[in-house]
């Protein structure tokens, strides 16, 4: 491709709007042009990247023995009603009316629709397993689109469904489809890890997410350097402290803090370390008042407290409930002396470990240190594991201690099992003519957010450091005076058609432009290999390679470059 | 692809509800699986067929020199209400509210949307021309979806825009397209026709239709067989009679037609020839009664009528309209003797000049024959062509006689000029540095209805007759006992690796079913060439060829086959 035959469009600054820097550059770089909130156009720059990255996901799936359809992006709300989630789904889900006052919804995800299918489809052993996938257009009515096409409204995704006799069979297609996953974001290039996942919305048994690496994530996940255990923080568990509670050492007493309404700043006062904290949240559920003690430095956990019994639907409390409660004001808030008959205390596993804590005295500008189980409070009616793990805490498997980095999500698989197949009843006949309900997973990827994930883990003051697998060229060839020298012509035109004739992605920079607004460009859009044709050089018979990635340039004969371009395009 | 691995799926019946011969045989073959009305899923094998079409859209548009892009489906309403099309679209457009009560529609065309793009992107003439396509799924809720995936609701299809300085360059790129769509359709293998169109609710100037030929089809297309000449009969001209009116030779006379209601019933009584009589139709405009009057033999169309001054929004008067003007029931009305002052009567061109003819009385059980124009009655308020040109009619470039044939619309390019350009002020610089609106074309293709259409024009009793280019499979293996003969399943395996390994697109029908059930299905899904591999012949060293198209039939050299496959595949 030459530049003068293809339309691109880069910009000096992103929009103020922009806040990631993958977003900010896919709008400097003309790869997407916003329409709307949470709505982008794919410019033909964005979309040989995005087609890149289906043309991979495709070829893995059906590697994988998936095989490909188009499912419509516009469902009947029937199908929906049958399983239970066209009330469930919530906001997220684009509901609208057609011209006969039907319902319809913008298919969010698609388990009811291939269920559907499968279950008029699918009707002996003989037939499974099958594993269907397609790429297609979803759309997510998100509260707060942002981060560009990470967080859009609509958006491609691979979506894939899997339909086996036992849960032995769905463990191998599921183990199948996660070698898959691995594959994709191998060949794509990426920095990835795939982490044990909580369920969700989708839900099931057993769950993996593969998250891009990047600081900018907003997943924090755990993973253990010395082992294979790593998951969502939402999921890791926190071990209970190895060692017993120590018996009590020291009397119970009020400490003054007059201004002092966080466990650090009661710490600091003390000069105690933070651990020796206990901090209180105030949870609503089923109209109870229940209440949650961490540890100071420890945060809540809101996935793991949604899993415990009575706690499926709860609500922070309110400043009025707190208040009509303890009778004081938050900061100072303590479990001692309250109506225990009228509350739910669930205290975190590492404070039920711990003995002469400091907490809230529930009076103001006051809190009590020496605290202890048992001497100044009643035990915790529940203990359990309410909080995030954290840096340096065991691994559940025993193996080592726990890291915390950051994700992007662009990848969840699961195992279903039955939810959907028992909702709309979607059987087969086994060996021996018994009716079974189909084993089945589910397999997403987010196209178009990859996209953006991508460039988060791979970008530098210039611009975009695409991997070579999704560049939207491979290869840059940059004449310096295309329109002025007659040799310079010559070269890049013979080197842009063997490079093109080998069939390589190559773009022919032929703009009359100055040679730091045809470099600058090139870099902004992240093309791993250029190749730089000036006289001077020229006339020693050779021309300047450079190396986006790490910028290291070097003057390669001109007879050799196109096996140099070729070499490093094949490592 | 082994038919084992593969995902096939045949019924014997297609459901009752499919009429035209394409979506039954779409059914029976498993190409599409219905949703809802007007929603299909496109199945394994079907979406095979699709991406071909898609491929070979794609090749073209590139050559042509359009950029491939991809817009958002979801679009925000207020550019439709920029360009005026927000109310003017009509209940085909899929409206919706997101979870902020904003308004979108499910975009059943994108001129809006790109030239939103345009105007922000495009700033001066050296930036044209400028031609952008997508491959993209559109919805129109179409208030009686049927055909299956010809008249759909939710369909693919490929649309382009483009972007010119003024009426020449825009015919330039305009004449390319038309080029690059005549390309598309002799590519996939279809008989097919282009065809001057109307520009209907798209709008601008100079547009043609491309109509793949099926006696099926929904259009009438008039063309001249000795000259280039072809239009949708909505456009086609009736050009006037050559021979001035004749002076009347009779006297005009009441005669009885006590059950005669019909230009033809009373062409009978009177034995006279059907070109003889004259009939009258009452539509309304502007609350003003508007009598047409056609030849008995020609049908009114509405296209041409809806382009007279005045009658830009008729309707079709209704019976107590009729009868409060004429006072006489349908079946027997006419001009003469009427309050011309209270009507407009519009005359079609044919009409105008006959003289001796036959119409209504306006009195029950009556008709007037030896009618003539200025004695029995007053010239026509207007005479104008209103009619559908009929077989034998002369062609209007004046070089021969058209005749019709039907047809179905797969492709529909328009010269926008400034419509949408001016509507949404989108405007360059040219090079004399005065702001200029840009100069639009557009140009869809039905991706999916082209596979309806291409089975419309390709099948039999036995199912689909795939074009080579759009069969979801080119050649079918068929081993007779393959699993029982060691020597058959060999000679399938190797064929199948050998020709798998030069690229072609083969299946292996490895299902362990009788021949004849393996038959059917490889006739039924339209693969066009099978080898047919079992003991007897391979004693002999030979195997079956069979074409699907005649159902020739060959015994080849096991030797020769790859050969012979490949030559026909070349072919």
């Amino acid at each position: 491709m030459r530049t003068s035959q293809f339309f691109l469009s880069t910009l000096k600054e992103a929009p103020n709007e922009a806040e990631l820097p993958s977003h900010k550059l896919m709008l400097r770089a003309g790869l997407i042009k916003k329409l709307g909130s949470g709505l982008y156009t794919w410019m033909p720059l964005g979309l040989r990247v995005l087609r890149k990255v289906e043309a991979v996901v495709r070829d893995e799936m059906n590697r994988a023995g998936a095989m490909e359809m188009l499912m419509p992006a516009i469902q009947p709300a029937e199908l929906w009603q049958e399983s239970g989630r066209w009330a469930q789904f919530g906001p997220q889900m684009l509901k609208m009316k057609d011209r006969h006052q039907r319902d319809f919804c913008f298919g969010p995800t698609h388990e009811e629709v291939i269920t559907d299918i499968a279950r008029s489809e699918i009707k002996s052993y003989k037939q499974l397993p099958l594993n269907f996938y397609q790429v297609q257009t979803k759309f997510r009515d998100e509260i707060r689109p942002r981060f560009g096409v990470m967080r859009a409204r609509e958006f491609v995704m691979k979506d894939a469904y899997s339909f086996d006799v036992d849960a032995a069979a769905l463990a191998k297609t599921y183990a199948g489809m996660y070698q898959a996953y691995s594959n994709v974001f191998t060949r794509l290039g990426l920095r990835f890890r795939a982490v044990a996942a909580d369920t969700g919305a989708i839900g099931g048994d057993g769950s993996h997410e593969f998250h891009v690496l990047a600081d900018s994530g907003e997943d924090a996940l755990a993973y253990c350097p010395t082992s294979d255990f790593a998951a969502n923080v939402e999921l890791a568990e926190a071990v209970a402290p190895a060692a017993p509670r120590a018996a009590p050492a020291e009397a119970m007493r009020d400490v003054e803090t007059p201004k002092q309404t966080t466990c650090e700043a009661v710490a600091q006062l003390l000069d105690i370390p933070l651990q020796r904290t206990v901090k209180l949240i105030a949870l609503v559920a089923n109209e109870q008042l229940h209440i949650m003690l961490l540890r100071g430095d420890h945060s809540l956990n809101e996935v793991k407290v949604g899993k415990l019994a009575g706690l499926a639907e709860f609500r922070f409390a309110t400043e009025e409930e707190i208040r009509a409660f303890f009778n004081c004001p938050p900061g100072f808030l303590g479990p001692v002396g309250i109506d225990r008959a009228k509350v739910r205390l669930i205290a975190d596993r590492t404070v039920a470990a711990m003995s002469d804590f400091v907490v809230g005295a529930n009076k103001p500008k006051f809190h009590l240190a020496g605290v202890n189980w048992g001497r100044d409070l009643a035990e915790a009616d529940v203990v359990a594991d309410i909080r995030n793990v954290v840096d340096g805490d065991g691994s559940p498997d025993g193996k080592g201690v726990l890291e915390i980095c950051r994700g992007i999500e662009v990848g969840h698989i699961f195992q279903l099992r039955t939810k959907y197949s028992e909702a709309l009843n979607c059987t087969y006949l086994d060996a021996e003519g018994v009716l079974k309900p189909m084993e089945m997973g589910c397999y997403g990827i987010g196209v178009s957010r990859i996209v953006g994930a991508a460039i988060e883990q791979n970008f530098d003051e210039k611009g975009i450091r695409f991997p070579a697998a999704m560049a939207p060229f491979t290869v840059a060839v940059v004449p310096v005076g295309y329109q002025r020298s007659e040799a310079v012509k010559a070269a890049a035109d013979a080197l842009y058609a063997e490079l093109a004739s080998r069939g390589v992605d190559v773009l022919l920079d032929d703009r009359n432009e100055r040679p730091g607004v045809l470099f600058a460009d090139m870099e902004l859009i992240g093309i791993p290999h250029r190749v730089t044709i000036g006289d001077k050089s020229l006339a020693d018979g050779k021309v300047e390679y450079v190396a986006r990635r790490d910028g290291t340039t070097e003057l390669v004969e001109q007879q050799a470059i196109v096996a140099l371009l070729l070499g490093k395009l094949a490592a």
